[in-house]
């Protein structure tokens, strides 16, 4: 069989040992179509140095990931993710891809992910995504002019102290709500998503409603590692029904790329070609044929 | 200040080393107006003696745990769930109670909870949700003839693949609509659904509907265990906002116990005696003021 690969991305977080050049050339050379970058990758290549790597591979970028850490109640640490976010959209901007993911951030009471509450802390969740809300507002008009979108990514609830208080589609896409569709969007992650039983619905509302900007692909599987954020794995080794999601993406008209993002210690131990092997073969059974 | 510790039920799964008499014999020193039991401590001291030994002791048994597990695609599995929740239906009535919590079970490609996947298994979702619905139809004779309420319990997405496939409050509520109130209701446990965006309306929604049939407690802590089953704290030890969510509970005109049911090797460690004078400091604190 012929493989199509053209609308296979290679994030940067699968080949974890990787620089930038090597992550582009190891896609170019398996034939897929994008990347997506992670900003600690582009900010060692230098930000044009790096735009310019993708573009000579003739490759696109699916996504710049990521912006966002907007939970802060204090008035420096919202300024200083304002600023943050500022250089990410400008980064997105210079790259050439409109999609900014956003993780939004945790808790207040978490003094820094996977680690204990503090005991006097602040636990309010519904504040604190409000003030997600108001940052979004204010980074708005910045997306809005470099023609790039924050796209919001919700997060399996297992992350919801630490890293991201967006949990399902459906309160993403009521945050989105108020803003144009072009400026915020949404994007499907498997693994933060597969559980939700309003996921059809969901992914057929943002489709509908223009804000369906990017679908990334990795497997829920157990046991969980001991670090909770490297529990993930290759398409087919866990409990996600890839095909099913595949389907109402596509049926959503979803035309983008489809970004593969493994945070697994065995996968980043496995020499970049034989990840990206192993990803193609099973995007070509479990996701491609039902795009 | 006098402790008022009428509403607060010990479930038997947070001093997992003692006995069912034991762990009556704890609750009732300590003030306390219920036990909430699991079926294998009712199962060891025998069940018309387990039903005395509380009565005995003047508490009430706030709920029963747990039918469910009624994924099985196949005849043989599917009549083997219901036998055994028909013997839980039994159990719950002989011990006084009305409540029945049911943890439905996870997908078919789960061989046992926290295990990896078969890879030929069976992972779609939409169709083992629809099972538990079906087989919940067919236990609901059974619960009404013996005025047990089947309490459907949404579980944290991280037990969606291997333990639950009910996975928020609406969604349960949703399986509920079809039966009546006194017969299919639903439980809040924070662990469970701390992070769900729709927690407010649904509690609220849960007690319009007359369905709100249980209260437990316990905190969301990080770092997860080694054993993510195991990863539950005194309430104040994570990041659940329990007064917050307490105050829905109350607003929703919900009058019953409040179970504390903690899953923690180092709580298991402990003596029984100091596990309920912690948590019911932390319940006078944290909880009660709120109901």
């Amino acid at each position: 069989m012929s493989a199509d690969l053209s609308r296979l991305s290679l994030n940067t977080a699968t080949t974890k040992a990787l620089t930038l050049e090597e992550a582009v050339d190891v896609a170019a050379r398996a034939g897929l179509g994008a990347v997506g970058l992670w900003r600690d990758r582009v900010a060692e290549a230098g930000l044009e140095r790096a735009a310019a790597v993708v573009r000579e591979a003739g490759l696109r970028v699916s996504s710049l990931c990521r912006g966002g850490f907007l939970t802060a109640v204090d008035a420096d640490g919202q300024r200083a993710a304002l600023e943050d976010n500022r250089a990410a959209i400008v980064e997105a901007a210079t790259l050439g891809t409109r999609e900014l993911v956003m993780v939004v951030g945790g808790l207040p009471a978490c003094p820094e992910p996977g680690r204990a509450a503090r005991p006097d802390g602040d636990r309010d969740l519904v504040a604190t995504r409000q003030r997600v809300a108001d940052r979004i507002g204010e980074l708005v008009p910045v997306a809005a002019e470099h023609d790039v979108r924050l796209v919001l990514e919700p997060m399996n609830p297992i992350f919801a102290a630490d890293r991201g208080v967006l949990s399902t589609l459906e309160q993403s896409l009521d945050l989105a709500a108020d803003f144009p569709a072009e400026t915020v969007g949404v994007v499907v992650d498997t693994y933060h998503v597969w559980w939700d039983p309003k996921l059809e619905s969901q992914i057929a509302r943002a489709g509908a409603e223009g804000r369906l900007a990017g679908y990334q692909v990795c497997d829920w599987v157990l046991p969980l590692a001991d670090d909770s954020l490297l529990s993930r794995g290759y398409m087919g080794d866990g409990y996600v029904d890839f095909p099913t999601i595949t389907r109402w993406v596509a049926e959503a008209g979803y035309t983008g790329d489809v970004e593969v993002e493994i945070f697994n210690q065995a996968v980043w131990d496995t020499p970049g070609d034989e990840v990206v092997t192993t990803m193609a073969d099973r995007y070509q059974r479990l996701v491609h044929p039902y795009l």
